[in-house]
């Protein structure tokens, strides 16, 4: 792997290309992203330089994909002509099927492969980009079939993967969309329904709240660009995994008294407890 | 001020003495717990000594009531015939109505003062108490009388409270039961929901999920004994706040489109903000 291209320079961009320098990437790193994005990355020298999309795909060995996603979906149909054969192309989009169904028929020999890494910030950008944000993390690969792992330029990517401290985790795209229905993109919409709960009401603005308040709000300050396009490419699942959160508060409501909330609580402490032992475990 | 009885030593009983200490206290710091905590209290040098609750609330300036809110409200009665006239009796619980109506009725003559310290952590016991753990935190006052906060006892209590780092904020207690279940007890169960909800599912098993799950599941370790008497002392607020917030989630399932959720994104983000700038001005 000589040549790699990283398709928007943001957060995960950036900091898969802060990643491989780290862990000795020699090669040459290309980016494509808005002048402004390009003009900072140069300076925290996340990349070598700067390339259009067209010369990139024709240059490149791994072609990382980071954009949003319906910008990864919009430009797979034109990067086809121009990729190598014998190049890889995957993406970091937060939701599997719709990518992996325009990636297919883009690259249909096979040379698309889905990816997702677990890790994120509520901060967007290069500046926020991080050569360890990786590290420990799963990182979901959603191949179409057993032998798209097993290409050359696939076997590559995930030694990478594994030198920059990603956790590899295969997955088809629907298991894939479904798990993370309820376990992230849940998670951001229980954080931005509870702020804008409180948005506007007199009681946040007392200043009396504990710690708690303020961690559980730390995703609602993520940005509405990037979840428009996990909304609309994951609406299935995401809403079935708020009805569960809803029954669960209604059943609250419905029952608050000792016997029930006391159940609720062990079940709830028992999940806590069981993510935090799974991430020691890593 | 030369004698403080703490009844229930444990996180915030424990921390309060430690924070005395840590503030300049000389004098003797009496504690009224089980005979286990009282052992690890005085190996800890939490407190100087255990005393018999009799004893204790014959010999303080000084009655800090930090055991759980059922707890409090039981001991105010037997502790009324032992008090000594000047003595200050408050209390450290997470609602006010109940415990200040009993503290009323058991102290008439304005010797008790309601409060709350909006300090806390998952973690309980007097092995969790810290020194620092009301500093820069609001520490919230609830006299039925103005008067209450200005008698001798009153005011030493409140130099030592700002001392130990804590911002006095006074409220009446109807006002603060309203105000911590929209930002303390709703958070609470917003993230416990989400924990039992996730809870028996395939999906976090498969330890794809990235740090937010953690971050907002970390209440969720929170002991249902001392959520019981929160929940039997502040029903109607809370089901107020949780109807809000299923409100809220509802209007997601409703209207998961672009133009709702961005501007449910943007309430969302404003909040978040705004409760972390008032955080970094205090």
């Amino acid at each position: 792997m000589r040549t790699v291209a990283i398709f928007g320079v943001g957060l995960i961009g950036g900091s898969f290309a802060l990643a491989l320098r780290k862990a000795g990437f020699a090669g040459t790193i290309l980016g494509v992203s808005s002048a402004q994005t390009i003009a900072r990355a140069k300076e925290l020298k996340v990349i070598d330089r700067e390339a259009t999309a067209e010369e990139a795909a024709a240059a490149a060995d791994l072609i990382y994909l980071a954009q949003p996603i319906l910008e990864i979906m919009a430009c797979m149909p034109r990067l086809a002509a121009h990729v190598r054969e014998g190049a890889l192309v995957t993406d970091a989009g937060s939701t599997k099927i719709a990518i992996v169904e325009a990636g297919e028929a883009a690259f249909p020999g096979g040379q698309f492969l889905g990816g997702h890494p677990m890790a994120g910030r509520e901060k967007r950008g290069v500046e926020a980009a991080e050569a360890d944000l990786f590290q420990g993390r799963p990182y979901v690969l959603t191949p179409r079939r057993q032998g798209d792992l097993e290409t050359p330029a696939a076997s590559e990517f995930l030694e990478w993967m594994k030198k920059i401290g990603g956790i590899p985790v295969v997955l088809d795209p629907e298991t894939h969309d479904r798990i993370v229905a309820y376990t992230s993109h849940l998670t951001q919409l229980a954080s931005t329904a509870l702020a804008a709960t409180l948005d506007g009401r007199p009681e946040p603005r007392s200043g009396v709240f504990g710690p708690g308040l303020v961690e559980n709000t730390r995703l609602a300050l993520s940005s509405f660009d990037l979840w428009n396009d996990i909304l609309a490419t994951n609406r299935g699942p995401i809403l079935e995994a708020l009805r569960a959160y809803i029954d669960t508060l209604q059943g609250f409501c419905n029952d608050l008294n000792a016997a029930h909330m006391r159940e609720q609580f062990a079940r709830a402490e028992r999940l806590a407890a069981s993510i935090r032992s799974a991430q020691c475990s890593k």
